[in-house]
Formats: C-alpha cells, sequence, structure tokens
C-alpha cells in the first residue's frame, strides 16, 4: 500500500514524493549541458602554512602531499542549468593532501570545508557526494576597477573578508591555478551520523570527485595580491560553525603564494559525474 | 598523524574541525534550559482528505491509521538557547500514520516534509534526526486584528499562503491541536543515498521522535477558520521541490477540521532527546 | 556651534555626518568611469495597451505621445563604480509620453514606477532625481537554453512574473529597444509631502533625464517571446504597494510588440548627469 | 486628461496610482489601533560623550541640551497594524538637544540617524516625516539566558555589534529611559537636494515629533551592562555611508550610563500622529 522505491533512481529525504530532481538527476525531457551551464567567476588566494597545524585537519587514512598550501577560494555561479537559470556560489578552503587505502593511493586538493549560499546544493552536495558543505551568506563579489573583494558571514557575522588587488590581466594559455591542479581529484571525507547511537556513524567513507572538466573554458584571468581576514567567533557569534573559523583564522600564513581573479563558462555535464568512494 | 574521531562526541561534516556542536550537543560551560528555550507562534490547519492518496505518500512499513487528515502548520521560533538566542521558522505537513515492524508497532504524526529557512538546522535535523527537512523561505507570519497569515516561497516563488481568519481566544485547559496528539512520536523515514552507487542508499530506515514534552507551555490560544492555497509549480519555477508542491497541491480537501494560533514558551531540552531508529 | 552647509557639495539625510556620497558625488580620490561601469542584463517586454486607461496614469502637463505602448523591463546590474563593485537590480514601467509646460515642449519614455532592490539608490534616486522608485525583492534573473525569466516579490508576495522564450540571438548593428528610444530623454514627476500639511506638496515639479548614453555598448542581443502575469494584490497582501500592482495588472493587453534580453557593459559618467526640473 | 491630486490625501512617488497608504493613512475600512499595535522589544545603551564632538552632528539652529549623553537603542517590531501585521527594525542614535527658532524653543532627543531594515517606511519616514531614515540589515535581536546581542551590517559589511548582558528584571514603576524622556519631542532635520542644482535644498527645515505615547504599555524589563563596536569602515566597505559610522565610532566614551532591555506594546494610533515643522 506503500510506495517503493525504483533502483534505477535517485532519491533524497523526502523520498516521499518520488525521485529528487537536481544536479545528477534530471526529469524526463530536461537535458543538461556542461558547455553553456555554468558562467562562474572565481577569486582565490594561496599561502603556504604549517604543516604540523595542516594535518591536524587530515581524516584517517590521509597525509599531506607536496608543500602545505592552503587555498581558499570563491566561486560565484550563474545560469546553472540544474537549477533552471539560477545561480549560487560557494566559498572553500583545500589543502594539498593524499590517500592512501587497502586499494587506492590518490593525491589532490583535500576539501575542508565548503560554504555554499543556497540549501538546496547544500543538501545534494552532502547527502550525495560526501562534500563538507555548510551555509553561510555569500553577497555578490565586487569587482571594480583592478580589485575584486568578498565578504561571508552567518546571520550578520562577517567572519571573512578576502581582497585581491593589483590585478593585471594575463594572456593565454592560462596557467592552472591551486584550486585546479587535481592530479587524480578533489578530495572528501563522507560522514553521517547514526540516529539515536551518537557516537558512531551511519556512514564514514573517504570520496573522490575524478579530475576531469573538459567543458570548463577560461574566458579572462587575472593575477594580483591575496589579501584575507578571518574574524575570530565566540560561540555566541556562530554556535554551529565558531570551531572552524577560528581552526582556519589559527592557520600559519608563512607566504602568499597566489591571488587571482577568473571567468569561466561550462562546467561538468550530467553524465561525466563519476564521484566515487575510495578503498 | 590524521585525527581520530572520539567515540563519546558527536560530529557532522566537516569532521576535520572537532565535535559539531548543536541543539544535541552544547560546548563545555554551556547549558541548554527546555522551560525558557525558546518562543514558538504556531499556526495550523488540518483537513480531511483522502486515504487513497495519502497511502501513497507512506515508506515501507507505514499505513494510514484513524481518519485521512492532513495537518498543515507553521512555527515561528525566537530564542533558541543552542542557536544563542536566534531563531528560525518551519513549515510542515504530517498524516496520521502507523509503523508495524518486526519487534516495534508505533502510531503517529508521519512528517512527510519540513520546510525551514535556516541550513544548520536542516543538516542537524537530517543527518542526525532524520527528519524531511528542505529549505523554503518563511518571512515572519504575520498577525493582526483577528487573523494570522504566514507564506511560503523558494527563490521567490511563492508556493504557499496559508491563514486563520476570525480568531477567537480560547481560554484553558486548552484542547490538544492535532501537531500535538503524539500517541507514540513524530515518524519519519531517513534515507542517505550511496556514493557513485545511486540507486542504492546508506542510510533506509524508520525512525520515531517519542512523544514528549514536558517543558512547553500554552501561553495563548486561538481558533479559528483555515484556508491556504498551494500555487502549482513547474520544475522551471522549483526544479528541487515542484514534484512535492504538485503533490500536496493535489490531495483532496474534503472538509477543513480546524485551524489555530498558539503561543507556547518551552520545548524539549537536552537531556530529553531520544530520537531512535525503528525496528 | 552647529555645523554648516556648504554649497558647492551634495547633501541627503542625514545632513550632519557631512555631504553623502553616491553615484553623483564620489569623495575625493575616487573616480568613476562610465566605460567600464557597469554590467547589465536587461530583459524587455512591450505591449499595445489602451489609451484610454493610460492616460489616467499621467501627471499634470503631461499626454500621450504615439502609440499607447507600455514597456516593462528589468535589469540586473554588476560591477557598479559608486557602489565599490557590488550591483542592484530594478523593474520599471514606461509609457510613451509628452510633457508640455510654459516653455519646455518634451517627449519620451514616461516612467510610472521603479522597483528597486537596494535602499541606497531609492533614496538617492527619489529625493535627488525624482525618480518613482520604490521596493521590492528581485532574484538574479534565470538564464538557461533559450528562455530568461524574472521575477519580482515584496515581503514574499510574488507579485510579477516575466519571460521571455523562444530567444534569438541578432547580430550587429542593434535595434533600439522601447527602453531605449530616447527623443529627449526619460520623464518623471518629482512629489515630496509637506510635513504636517499633509495634502500639500514640499515638492511637485516635472524632471527630465536628457538621453544620451554614450558610454553604453551592446555585447549580446536577444529577441524572443514576451509573456507575463500581475498577481492581484489585497491590502493585506502589499499594504504599501497593492493600488499600483492592481492598476498595471487592469490595463489592456492588445498586442505584444517586443521581447528582448540584452548585455550591455558601460553607463553614464558622472560628469554626464544633467538631470533638470521641467518648465 | 492626466490625473489631478485630492488636496484631502496624502501622496507619495509614484504619485500616479492614487493616494499613498502607509502608517499616516489607511484605505477605506480599515483602521490601525495603537493599542494592539505592534509589539516592540528594544536594546538600548547610553554613554557620556563629549561635548565637542557632539555639536559638530547638530544642524544649523540646534545646540546641545543638558549632559552629552549619547543613546544607542535598537527596536524589533512585530505585528505592526499598518503593515497588515508584518514587522520591521530599527537602530537609532539620539543627542539631547535643543532647537531655538523665531517662534519657538524645544528641547528633546535630536534623532542623528535611523538605520531601518525595510525601504517602505524609509521613503515614509524621510519623506512625510522628515526622519533621518537610511537603510542596513538587522537581523532579529539574539535573547538567551541573561544577555541580549543585535548586530548591524550593510550588504553583509557589518558595522555594530551591541550587547546588554548581567540582565536583571525590573519591577514596576519602571524608570523613563533616555530614550523615551522626550520633554517636547523627537527633533531631526529634513533636508531634499533640489534636482539639478545640487548644493540648493529644495526642502530644509527642523523638525518635531511631539511627545506621546499613551498607548505604549511596557510589559518586562531589565537593566544590564551595555557595551559595543563600531567596525571602521572605508569608502569600498560603505561607500554611501562609511562616513557616518567613522564619526559614530570616533566619538569618546567616557562613562556607559545605561543598559536595558525592554518589551512594549502599542504604540500611537494614526490619530495622534502631529509631526510639524519647527518655526
Amino acid at each position: 500500500m506503500s510506495y517503493s522505491f525504483d533502483p534505477n533512481r535517485m532519491y533524497r529525504m523526502p523520498t516521499h514524493f518520488g525521485p529528487a530532481y537536481g544536479p545528477r538527476q534530471s526529469p524526463d525531457g530536461v537535458s543538461f549541458n556542461g558547455k553553456i551551464s555554468h558562467k562562474t567567476t572565481t577569486v582565490s588566494v594561496s599561502f603556504l602554512s604549517n604543516a604540523t597545524q595542516l594535518r591536524k585537519l587530515l581524516p584517517p587514512g590521509f597525509s599531506l602531499h607536496g608543500d602545505p598550501i592552503v587555498n581558499i577560494f570563491a566561486s560565484y555561479m550563474k545560469e546553472i542549468q540544474w537549477l533552471a537559470g539560477r545561480g549560487y556560489n560557494v566559498l572553500g578552503v583545500t589543502l594539498n593532501a593524499e590517500f592512501s587505502g587497502k586499494k587506492e593511493k590518490v593525491h589532490g586538493p583535500f576539501l575542508t570545508v565548503l560554504w555554499e549560499n543556497l540549501a538546496d546544493p547544500i543538501i545534494t552536495g552532502r547527502e550525495e557526494l560526501g562534500f563538507s558543505k555548510i551555509y553561510c551568506e555569500l553577497p555578490e563579489i565586487r569587482i571594480s576597477s583592478d580589485f575584486a573583494a568578498i565578504s561571508a558571514s552567518w546571520l550578520g557575522f562577517n567572519f571573512l573578508n578576502l581582497e585581491v588587488s593589483s590585478l593585471k590581466s594575463i594572456t593565454p594559455p592560462y596557467p592552472m591555478g591551486p584550486d585546479e591542479s587535481e592530479p587524480d581529484g578533489l578530495l572528501h571525507y563522507k560522514y553521517i551520523p547514526r540516529t539515536g547511537q551518537w557516537g558512531s556513524p551511519d556512514v564514514a567513507y573517504p570520496v573522490i570527485s575524478p579530475a576531469s572538466n573538459p567543458n570548463r573554458k577560461i574566458l579572462e584571468q587575472f593575477v594580483g595580491n591575496g589579501h584575507f581576514k578571518w574574524n575570530v567567533a565566540r560561540w555566541e557569534d556562530m554556535p554551529t560553525q565558531y570551531t572552524i573559523i577560528n581552526t582556519l583564522a589559527d592557520l600559519e600564513i608563512k607566504e602568499f603564494t597566489s591571488g587571482s581573479l577568473k571567468r569561466t563558462i561550462g562546467d561538468h555535464d550530467l553524465s561525466q559525474i563519476n564521484q566515487k568512494i575510495l578503498e
């Protein structure tokens, strides 16, 4: 009498209204095309940090790979097809890491946290992909003359300001940024707690977003001087996220290694998604 | 070299920054008190619907219980302690159902969907509790003279308007509303997809929020005439949620059975949470 | 002992903190350049309406000019220099009108109302320029495949949805749209009530934004089929604006005359502003 | 052929759609009742400052009155009848001042600036009343245990945080707060620039909101320790308001003189509005 699940379709809670549409599943008759979806403006700053501090952020099975470089990037996306032409914004922090499992050994940027300003991709990203996505406000990037600036807040508490100034346009061929040098892919650790058995997980496994972005085309790229400031938070300021902000604010900055602004068009299309569990 | 999990603490993604604070876990030195947290204004409308339609919304193991009554409620919460005094709003739809498992047989309102206007409780609620929480905009309830009205939108698409008019104050003892008559508890179905194996779940089990709300005190209660209108959505209007809206908009309304407005103070405190998997 | 006004600077309330910066006055050392500021995406739909209805919207001294065509346009602006690289969005409705005064006779689009989603330009636009600007929410335009769609809401009440579909790219030279065919300029009626003498104005005069937009460069242009729907509002839905919505919703649509999507860069620069009172 | 103005009704731009409804003019059949509209929660902090600094904020005809005390208050209003049951929030800064004109000599708190988080009352307040209202984001006040905290931002730039801690409930009769001790009324300076003649005003006169609030009833009151921090802004951070923030941030704090939290119901009703120009 109740409904049943179709093993050929993807579901998310609530499962009671049928298959869930999103970036990896469209209704019949709607197709997503990675060549035109979507338009992205990305600002990115990297710095050399302290290996001892970074290691403490790595889950079981992971270790640092190469220099202890941290990358902070923010992307402002428009005209996303799976959102019927809407957009949303993200802010992420990565470290260069490797995972060594029973069967696989891979390396690439490890996504410690990804803030997004829209709940729908947060839900799909966490539950389907294992991305460590959480929410914040990300007002549109400000670009004027030769600077670009972003800010991030949680319910009005402004926890990060980041700017790239003295921007200079560069000509193709464009160099790879630290957020794109993904030898094997983008690394994650998926974790879902078990209901009622609070210390135990329902899900706890490493995940990779295999490298490949054949549809992304760079339209414009600029390099400049990066600068950012985390505003240390109390529990009162960000009761669900202050430990994250304060850990990131505490990372040693030995040297800024890059700052850039980039406009791109295109991204993965639906058929290219091969996110997988690492073993 | 990497971090390890403390089995006595609760975690959510990102797990790399230590235990996750939220409604069920506070930092040392912070205590939550259900007697003063939080203040809630709830508007609620119930109607007799069509059993055949409602059964199609029930997951495996569930069946209808009693009359096919649907309850739509919206709660506007303030001064929530786990959010350090902030608030958020919710909009839910329940059916009276029962679950019959190998070991347990329980009945109570089945929460088909719960919209919330803040991502942080959506994440904790989905992953820790198995609530079918999704996002929408819920502007503050409007109360003036003898009517109360709410609206719900997703990125500007106004999918529900609900009003209770000709409100009359009632005096204690207050009757139980359909959203409170929880013989055994509030029922859910937790589902998390398995990464890369898209038709398969990592998690798929029924869950109960056992009834008990000793701290909730009703400050004021009114009854009145309920009325609501779902605005049918296309994929273009709500690409991730239109199937939900349209299914709910299609439910037959045989008769309105209640409409109310209520102001309460207090809720569960931390020690009372005994959400559990049903077997 | 109190401050005094510098007759060479512009002021807005509060005047107590010195001259007011904005689109027409920058701090020393900051210059605005109309060639790069700002980037705009505009969707526009025109229709032939009923002259008798339109005349009722014209203030003293104004009459219709040419066909009774109404244009509804929405512009989404980014990288505005006077906002230090931020953007905002507008939604306007114009009629073709002429003003005949004691000294001047001019014609052009008459701006009956301009919604904006940011209070700062609303304030400067009303008080400095006499634009009939009011507030609404204007979520980012949705563009996907061959359609563009916008919506407008006031505190969650979605009062307008407008789409242009079957978009086809056109090649230069680009035709003038109805929102640009400004023979003499854009026409307005500035009105400020007198405090305490409620039926009397402090200010009541016609204003023109003289035509000239040498810095605007069209980057892309598309034509398509326009369609829109005003949602009739009660006082309860939009207590400050329902009369506006309902008057516009009531306008007869005899024939759609154009629909377009356009991306431009550049606009007026500071030195070109010659908004003036019509006599 | 065009419309004409009815001298017995109030208008605001756009005037083309008939009389403008708002706090001082309701549609036929709708009445506002100050006894139940509206519910307000106010946090307030006062401090003794530097008379020389404060005098520089006074417009022509004004001087300081009594001690150079500055009051910062924020009010969170709900169930406002003229908004059909909606609410909005305000943040203001007052000084004790007197105005000495040709005919009148009055004293009371001078409202240097009033931020509001909704454009509709900003427009009516500036143009009808001469209040120096501007826009900012004012997320709901946070109240938990014995503290209350507010923050204010402009497009994500968090310019003020204010808290009152160690709150203690006081019992009636309630003392007057500095925001209520209005011997003659609340003082303002209304200023509207003249279009095209940028250094000249269309309107420039002092205004008073005569004291009288017979409908306001205090429900609860607490006193505590006030604390606040203005975050100094660059033009890039708040291009239209940074001079205001920085002037207020620069005010000397000699001593905190009061901190309070208060819940009230009721306010002026429509018939009591006697805002007037001072001569």
